[in-house]
């Protein structure tokens, strides 16, 4: 078994290849999850096939069989230390041009990565905003599909590491989430966060930040502001399953300061390290 | 040789698979072209390449080789009487995410396909309005990349054969285009057409049409019009590269006549079928 096929399972079998007949590879047609790996165990498994399952619901594919995913997961990631799994459903071959066949055949891929080269969080991130808006679409926005070429305009904007990250704002104008992360600001001990009823893609972590906060009784507001709104807040900070929580430091030419000092924060941070 | 693997080329290789870390795969990070094949040869070939260079260089592809592709599709359509090559340029593997590659690997997959089960142009197509909206994305309006689950969702709107198909609106409620095709309407002897200059597809027979009207001295008005609007037009047709130009009999409930009276309209058939 070489390596490279160790780092692949299709269909729970190891593979590295798909027919270029799946509609994944023509139309997009399918959705994914990333998933923090940590000592073997896949983090906030639950709430990953959830929206897993609502994606596939949305784009009327077969519910993927959960079970066999999670084994799937086990096999291909048991002896990690840290690593990310990335899970990818496609519709599989068939149908008619767009028409998708009346009985999928959808396919799982599992792909084990290394867990990415670190951010450095401890002295914050710096954030720049792309030019590239987020279409809001009343049937795709807040699926984790494969339809990504927003995104990979939005970062290849720029190409030096002077970045780690570029803030998206839909066709108004307003924030919407970074190309691989959700945004939250504190202003005056408020939690905010931009609305993505209507764009973006509502994250796992996002999540998590919400039920914390609630636990701890701080409200967040869901709100829609435009990119110069960040300059009267206190601090921002990005999240995503494998980023986790992080501080920005620096957007648009503004420093912001990089404070331990809220006590959600550091929670969320010890509730992370378990 | 089996069959299957006579059907495609990749890289001028035949295969009929792809690596699952390509990035068309993830991301739908590519461009397409699908063209009629008559006799072997490939149509409006010189229009599908133009459009697929525009493509990768919007996308911040390399050009691919067009001397390649084009002897890549003799290889594979040259004993064809009728049939479909689709042409698939995919960014490869690499990068981090959705960062791309500084020196990406583009792959060149070429499909053929069986002609087309024909619609039934001699009596005109049912069309169906889709809800599914297109969105209007300035920089992704116009190329034909692998994005397509907007057109997929609006395509499955419906199941049955009672419509050949559906039309597609803009975010606003302005008609756009086809799922598969772009969209004319005659008034008064008045051409017109959707305005694409902010969402939508131009297509490659769309350009024929326009330059046949040029031909002929007729305009061609580029308008915004909503559904309700075509009740007030006296044909409607659609056309794409394998359709060629299709009258659109039914509509919303309305009955259209199918005439073969414009001149130009006859023009444009004898011109395709040379």
């Amino acid at each position: 078994m070489s390596e490279s096929e160790a780092l692949c399972l299709i269909d729970g079998e190891r593979g590295n290849t798909l027919a270029v007949s799946d509609r994944a590879l023509h139309y997009g047609d399918g959705v994914f999850e990333t998933l923090a790996i940590i000592r073997g165990r896949p983090q906030l498994w639950s709430a990953h096939m959830e929206r897993l399952l609502r994606g596939c619901a949305l784009l009327g594919l077969p519910a993927p069989d959960l079970q066999a995913l999670a084994a799937e997961c086990e096999t291909l990631c048991q002896d990690a230390e840290q690593a990310v799994c990335k899970i990818i459903i496609t519709r599989g071959s068939g149908g008619r041009g767009y028409r998708a066949p009346a009985s999928p055949q959808p396919h799982r891929i599992l792909i084990r990565y290394p867990w990415p080269q670190q951010v450095d969080a401890q002295n914050g991130l710096h954030l720049t905003l792309c030019h590239t808006p987020l279409s809001c679409h009343p049937q795709l926005s807040g699926i984790k599909h494969l339809n990504r070429l927003e995104q990979v305009l939005a970062r290849n904007e720029w190409q030096d590491d002077a970045f780690d990250e570029g803030l998206m704002c839909d066709p108004q104008g307003y924030l919407v989430e970074g190309t691989m992360s959700n945004l939250f600001a504190i202003r005056q001990a408020a939690l905010l966060t931009p609305d993505l009823s209507h764009c973006g893609l509502p994250g796992i972590m996002r999540q998590q930040v919400f039920a914390l906060a609630e636990q701890r009784g701080i409200s967040c507001q869901h709100v829609r502001f435009r990119p110069e709104d960040l300059e009267q807040v206190d601090e921002i900070f990005i999240c995503n399953s494998l980023l986790g929580i992080v501080p920005v430091s620096r957007f648009a030419d503004r420093d912001y300061p990089i404070e331990q000092g809220l006590a959600w924060r550091e929670a969320m941070q010890a509730w992370l390290e378990t």
